[in-house]
């Protein structure tokens, strides 16, 4: 498994572009229309938010892709800068028009384009300068460096850095190739996974081994950005595979150890994306791993590690490198499930080494110096052992900073 | 009902006190011990944290108010700055201790006491200078203007307001008072309930009457404040009642009108505290009631409520004045329950006017100028009808500012 460039556009037979269309406010120069085209069809999957209010783009691209995935998908639409949720049936008209006018101007079927939105809630999306730049877009549609590129920067709001990654593997004496971009970055909590992600691969591959595939890399990745069920209006992870690599067709009935392979894969993709998201929460400073050890079940391992994730406190403690472990035991507390204090060890992490801050439940003696030099870090691991088992689980997270109340607090304007 | 001065010494015959004994880092002169005495044996309630971890303090008033509730409790004796949580068998002890000395100075047997502490979490408890002063402790014991003013300094940690308030009522001929005071402010979150409430009154009232009116009243205050289950290690709401009102006393079994009498003097004594919590929170400069009206059942809308106000997107907004009532369905729409948005609501509302900012899901034309206005106030309320049935919850919390993550990020020094 090789890292390579060229992100979305990594994988063979892909195109993407992105302009600016206007949908952005005023007289900001940002991009906000993207496009990702494949030159052949493809299967496809995709995961949604399970918020009861869903944008507009969600119910089109769930019916598209329902009808398209098993072979005929060809593209997404992606704007920023408004999310067409609560908008109503004119919104739900928006959304089929942005599918529409890609399928006219890329030559396809309006049900093999995906839809997907971001930004703003409640305001009615500006379908005319979609309309207006519908040609701009196709033209801008490259294969090369550039297309991944600017198709990035147009999904992006919040966001401060660019999150896209691109992978090959070996499968069956083929190179197969998988890239991916995505956006989000009002992650600091449960409630703002504002994220979207598209990943491409020039895999031969089933649509339902590739939903299965999808399904769980996002659990093992996405869903644990402190996020879980608790999405936005818009979430989005789709997948596109044109088969253009050649490689015989990846099913769920044979091949198992072909599958496995893409599979892993697409997971340490999508991994690498979440940390990414994380790193990239809305003023943070810090990437937080909680890793949690020793549990007697996964699911305990897992329940534990995101309350302490998402604790805003335990949060603000690592943006003022505060080894205030007793937050770290507070929030398993009330994490809702069982488990013996009595028997937990913390340990704070990161490229500055390794302090245990809290054994058998108590305070553990500790330098206050070395434990602030390790939590100044940009990455920190908190590392807990529950002392009862086998199973493991980790969460990603960030710090809660100035920043985040600075970017939330007027983000309409 | 009538509101008096004098909090938890307005009920005849409670002293109370507070000193500085120097469990408080440094050279702060700020008050850490308290002590609220009954001159007469009482009956008493008390509702704690459902956290898993629990302080050594939460054990030790368990056991002595299962024991005493009956009509034996005298006292309760709290430190401020230091949780004595997570501190093993030697805070169990120093918790016991704190009750015996307590005990001993008020000549009364050491399980008639209850314990309390609030603070940092996981260092031991300095007992040594509990034991130094706690003659000094005794004689601070007033039942004027000053002991409650006293007692209540003693029990703060970041709260930035006093939170104290009493009322009379007439019941059966007599007038009884409740007085209370309550500390709190790292509220902003579901998993910082660092809350403490202690109530006093003069009824005569069975133990069993007077637990079912604490847990009524604080299902309908303190736990509507973006808190319920998910309380902090030392969360404790205790209420002693010593008969010297000389009424009849109130039981379960007859006397309903005057039972009912005194459960809605509580209630409104608990939500008076709860309001004072909610508008204290670290780093706040608003309260925020979330008013849910129209929904199918109580559940339906506690559930909508708490998610709205507990939403770190909504607060920010409310924060920066803006009225991103998109953030107000999201939240909605990943409480976990079943509603219709295209029937929802949503109105902003302040001493500054009311305005509606979305109707049937969608947005409705509103003078952003306006909103603006009625978001710039100390106390707003974010009104929501669901259109869908008769039920009606409110739930308090406040908004999120740069200084929350300010005090957050360092607490310990």
């Amino acid at each position: 498994m090789k890292e390579i460039k060229g992100g979305v556009c990594a994988a063979k037979g892909f195109m993407a572009g992105g302009i600016r269309c206007g949908i952005k406010p005023g007289n900001s120069n940002k991009k906000d229309l993207a496009l990702i085209f494949s030159l052949k069809p493809c299967t496809a999957a995709a995961v949604f938010t399970k918020n009861k209010v869903q944008a507009a783009c969600i119910q089109v691209s769930k019916e598209n892709i329902a009808r398209c995935a098993d072979g005929k998908m060809r593209a997404v639409i992606v704007n920023s800068g408004n999310a067409n949720a609560c908008t109503g049936d004119e919104g739900l008209s928006a959304a089929k028009r942005m599918a529409f006018l890609a399928s006219k101007v890329l030559e396809v079927d309006e049900r093999e384009v995906a839809v997907a939105s971001t930004g703003v809630i409640g305001v009615p999306l500006p379908i005319n300068v979609i309309v207006k730049n519908i040609n701009v877009l196709k033209a801008s549609l490259r294969d090369d460096g550039q297309g991944h590129a600017d198709a990035l920067e147009a999904i992006m709001t919040t966001d401060t850095r660019k999150k896209e990654t691109a992978f090959e593997i070996e499968i069956g004496g083929k190179t197969v190739r998988i890239g991916a971009m995505a956006k989000g970055s009002g992650m600091i909590h449960p409630d703002m996974a504002t994220m979207l992600a598209f990943i491409t691969t020039d895999a031969a591959i089933s649509s339902e081994a590739l939903d299965k595939c999808l399904r769980k890399a996002v659990n093992n990745s996405f869903n644990r950005l402190t996020v879980d069920g608790d999405t936005s209006t818009n979430d989005m992870v789709l997948i596109m595979a044109n088969g253009e690599a050649g490689n015989e067709q990846l099913t769920t009935d044979g091949g198992h150890e072909d599958l496995k392979k893409f599979e892993s894969a697409l997971e340490v993709v999508c991994i690498s994306l979440a940390k990414m998201i994380a790193r990239d929460g809305e003023g943070a400073t810090k990437l937080i791993s909680v890793k949690l050890e020793g549990a007697s079940c996964e699911k305990t391992a897992l329940s534990l590690a995101k309350s302490v994730a998402s604790s805003s406190l335990v949060k603000a403690a690592c943006f003022g490198a505060d080894a205030n472990w007793g937050r770290v035991l507070c929030a398993m507390g009330y994490a809702g499930v069982d488990f013996s204090p009595e028997k937990t060890d913390v340990c704070f992490s990161s490229r500055a080494g390794d302090i245990t801050v809290c054994k058998s439940g108590k305070a553990f003696s500790f330098s206050e110096e070395k434990a602030k030099q390790i939590l100044s870090e940009e990455e920190i691991e908190i590392r807990i052992n529950m002392n009862d088992g086998e199973s493991i689980a980790t969460v990603w997270g960030c710090d809660l900073t100035y920043d985040y109340v600075k970017i939330n607090g007027d983000y309409r304007s």
